[in-house]
C-alpha cells in the first residue's frame, strides 16, 4: 500500500498506468479494489489495471516492481523445518553471513531465482527498455543473476540502510547534521562515512559504547521490537571486529558466534534473540499475517477512509521517487543494489552491490565510496561473495554436487550422510518437484 | 643434500660461495661437513661457509634459500594434539582447503610467519638485491606477507606440481609428448592445460575414470606410499566438481567431505587415508626421522662415498637451475609462487600465486594462463583466499578476535566456549610465549 500511496501523491507521475499482477486471483482483486479506492480518495490522476497474466502486465511498461516471494512464507517455513529436523538450527539457509530468516538463496532459493529469471526474460521480450525494481529477496543474488544472465536494467531496493538513523537517535544527534554513506552487499552494508557537523562521528559512537552500552544491554526497557538490534552487542562486536559499523540487516548476520542457539542469540541480540530467532521470527510472521489480513479486510469496509489509514508521507519507500528521478530527469540520491562495475574495486565487476547512487533521466550514477578497510573486505565481504557465487553457480548449473558441497561446508554438518539425507528430503517435498528435476 | 648436490654439479655457478646457516650448532656442523665432503668428491669449485649468525650469512648474498620450520615438527605435533583434545580432528590448522598436515598458517603459523618477516627485514637491510627463494611452508602465506610488507624479491618453490607426471604415467602416456600448465595457489593448483601430442588430453583422463578407476580404487596393490593420492577418489571427485584436475598437494585438501575421520579419509585417499591422516602422517614423520638420522650419520662414516649416496641428477629440485637462470641470464621454465599482479585476473594483485614462469637475467616473467573455469575460482580459490587473508590479517594485526573468528567458522566448533578454551590452551604452551604477547 505504501507504493500505491506514494504513487497517488506523485504529481509528477500523474497520468501514469499502474498494472497490478498476481497469480492469486482473490488477493489481486482485493489489492486492486483498495488501490482504486485509494486513488479515488486521493483524487489521483492514475489508471489502475489488474491482470493474472504477466505478459499482459508487462506490455508498454517503463518500470516493473517485483515484490514476489515464490512459494510464500509457508514453503519457506516447511523447508526450514526439514532442515531443523536434520540438525540445522533455523534451517539450511541460515549460514555464515546469511542468517536473515527470509533470505533464501540456495535450498529455498530455487523457485525464487527461477521467478526472477523468468520475469527478466519476459521483460527482455516485451518491454526491454523497462527498469526492473526488485524489492524481493534475495536481492544480492537476484541482481547478480540478472546482470550476469540477462540484459535487463535492474536495481534492487532495500530500506534496511535507513536504520543508520537508529544509531543517530541512540547517540542523540540531529539527523539533519549527519553525513553518512553505506556500502557492501545487500544485508551486508557498512557505515563507510559517518560525520556529524562535518566531523568524524565514529568517536561519538565509541563514547556511547564505553559509557552507555553496558546499561543499554541490560534491556531494562524492552527493544521497540525484535528488529531493534541496531545497537545490540552483536552490532558493536561486528563493528569492533571489522572496523566499520554494520548497518540495518547486516547486524542480523555475521558468523555462528552469534547464532548457535536461542541463548546465544539472546545474548547478542537482546530479549527476542533478534528477528531471526524462533521467537523473533514467529513474532514477525504473526504480525505480518495480522497486518495483511487487516489491510485486505478493508475491502469489506467501504466506509473506512483509506487516506486516513495510509496518510501520505508516512513511509521511507524511495521506489516512486526513484521512478520520478528517471522519468522526469529529476536528480535524486538513493541507496540501491546495482552491478558493481568497479564501484568497490576489491570486488568482482559482475556482482550486485548496495551503494549510494545519484539517479536522473540518464540513469543510475554511483557515488564515490569512501575507503573500506581491507579486513572488512577480506573477512566479511569475501565470505558473503562466496555464498553469492555458490548460489548462482548451483542455480545456473543445476549441479546437485554444489548443493552438497555447501552442506559439507556448513558448521552443522557432522557427516556426509546427514547432508545427503537432508537434501534428499528437501528435494522430495511436493512443491519442489521442479527443483528436483533441475538438480537431477 | 639435493640442493648441495645440484649446486656442486652446476658448472655455470662455479666459484660461488655457499653459506650454511642454522640455529642448531650440531646440525649445522654436520651439514657443513657433509657439504664439504660432497664438494670435494665432486671436485666442485665452490666455497662453503657455516655460521650461526643470520646477518653474517646474508652478507653479500645474491640468493637466500629458506627451508626453516620454526619450532620444528615437535611443536607442530604438540599444537595439533591440543587441538585434537578439544575436538579438532587433525588439529586446528586442518580446515577447508588447508588439510595439508604441515601447512601451518595461523595457530601454528605465528612463529613461522615471524621468521619469514624477520628474515626478509634482514635481507632488506643487508643484501636488498638478493632473491629470497622460499621452499618452506606456508608458501602462499609467506609469499603474500612478504610482498605486502617488504620489498624483498621473493619466489616460492614447491615440487608438488611435478605430480602431474603421476597422471601421465597412470594414463600410460609418453611424458615427452605432454604439454601441461598448472595455476592457482600453493597446494591449490589445477591442470589448466593438459595436451597430448597437441590434442586435449582431458578426454583420456575421462576414459581412465570410466574404465579403470573402479578397479584402481580397490587398491589390490598398495599405493607407492601415503603421498600417492594423485588418482584417488578425492582427486577425481575434485576434478568433477571444480572442472579442472587438482595437481599434487591440491588433492590433499578440499572441504570436510574427504576429511571427517580416518574412515572417510581412507575411502577418499586409499589405504593410508592419504599423507595427512593419523596413519599417513605418522609414516611420513617416521620416514623423515630415519632419513635425517641416516644422512647425519654419514658424518661419522668418512669411508662412505657421498657421491654414490647422492648421485647427480637424481631429484627434481629446480632451485639451483633457477639461480643459474637469473645469474647467467639463461632462460628457463619453472613453476613458482610469485606475486599475482594480474596473472590470474580474478584474484587480487597482492597475493602469491603458483604459476608457470620463464626466468632469465632480467627476472621472473609469468606465462599466460589458460582460462580457469569460474566455478573453480569461486568455489575453490576464493575459499583458499579467505584463509590466506585471514592468516595475514591475524598475524599483522595481532588481534586475537580474528583467531577466535576463525574458530567460530570452523565446522568442528560446537560452542563459543570450546573455541575460547582451545585458543587459551594453545597460547599457554611454553613455546608460544611470544605468540601470546602478540595476541594479547
Amino acid at each position: 500500500m505504501e507504493v500505491i500511496r506514494d504513487l497517488c501523491f506523485a504529481k509528477d507521475l500523474s497520468g501514469c498506468t499502474l498494472s497490478l499482477m498476481d497469480l492469486d486471483q482473490e488477493r489481486l482483486g482485493a489489492v486492486y479494489e483498495l488501490a482504486r479506492r485509494y486513488a479515488s480518495e486521493a483524487h489521483a490522476d492514475i489508471k489502475i489495471e489488474k491482470t493474472l497474466d504477466l505478459k499482459t502486465s508487462l506490455e508498454d511498461s517503463s518500470f516493473v516492481i517485483d515484490t514476489a516471494l515464490a512459494g510464500g512464507h509457508y514453503q519457506q517455513e516447511t523447508v526450514r523445518s526439514v532442515g531443523e529436523k536434520h540438525g540445522y538450527y533455523r534451517g539450511l539457509e541460515s549460514v555464515e553471513f546469511n542468517m536473515v530468516a527470509d533470505y533464501s538463496t540456495t535450498f529455498q532459493g530455487y523457485g525464487q531465482l527461477k521467478l526472477f529469471l523468468d520475469l527478466a526474460h519476459e521483460i527482455e521480450e516485451i518491454c526491454p527498455d523497462a527498469w526492473l525494481i526488485d524489492v524481493a529477496n534475495p536481492e544480492c543474488e537476484a541482481g547478480t543473476l540478472l546482470t550476469r544472465k540477462t540484459k535487463v536494467k535492474v536495481v534492487g531496493y532495500c530500506h534496511g540502510y535507513l536504520h543508520y538513523k537508529d544509531v543517530v537517535e541512540k547517540l542523540g544527534l540531529e539527523l539533519g547534521d549527519v553525513d553518512f554513506q553505506v556500502a557492501g552487499f545487500n544485508h551486508n552494508i557498512w557505515l563507510t562515512r559517518f560525520k556529524y557537523k562535518g566531523k568524524d562521528a565514529y568517536p561519538l559512537l565509541d563514547e556511547w559504547i564505553e559509557k552507555s552500552s553496558a546499561q543499554y544491554w541490560q534491556y531494562t526497557t524492552l527493544p521497540k521490537n525484535e528488529f531493534d538490534v541496531h545497537m545490540s552487542r552483536a552490532a558493536i562486536d561486528m563493528y569492533r571486529l571489522y572496523g566499520l559499523f554494520p548497518v540495518g540487516d547486516t547486524t542480523r548476520s555475521g558468523s555462528w558466534k552469534y547464532h548457535y542457539d536461542l541463548a546465544t542469540k539472546k545474548y547478542w541480540y537482546g530479549p527476542y534473540g533478534g528477528p531471526d530467532s524462533e521467537i523473533g521470527y514467529a513474532r514477525y510472521l504473526d504480525r505480518l499475517k495480522i497486518q495483511t489480513e487487516k489491510v485486505l479486510s478493508l475491502v469489506n469496509k467501504p466506509s473506512v477512509s483509506l487516506l486516513s489509514e495510509f496518510p501520505p508521507g508516512g513511509g521511507n519507500e524511495d521506489i516512486i521517487a526513484f521512478i520520478s528521478s528517471i522519468w522526469n530527469d529529476k536528480p535524486g540520491k538513493y541507496v540501491l543494489d546495482v552491478r558493481n562495475d568497479g564501484i568497490i574495486p576489491s570486488l568482482p565487476e559482475d556482482v550486485s552491490v548496495e551503494v549510494p547512487v545519484t539517479v536522473d533521466g540518464s540513469g543510475v550514477h554511483p557515488d564515490k565510496i569512501d575507503p573500506i578497510p581491507r579486513r572488512l573486505i577480506d573477512l566479511a565481504l569475501l565470505p558473503r561473495l562466496f555464498r553469492l557465487n555458490s548460489a548462482i553457480e548451483a542455480f545456473t548449473s543445476g549441479d546437485r554436487s554444489i548443493l552438497m558441497e555447501l552442506l559439507y561446508r556448513d558448521v552443522r554438518t557432522k557427516s556426509n550422510k546427514q547432508a545427503e539425507l537432508v537434501l534428499e528430503e528437501i528435494l522430495s517435498l511436493p512443491f519442489n518437484e521442479e527443483m528436483r528435476k533441475h538438480y537431477a
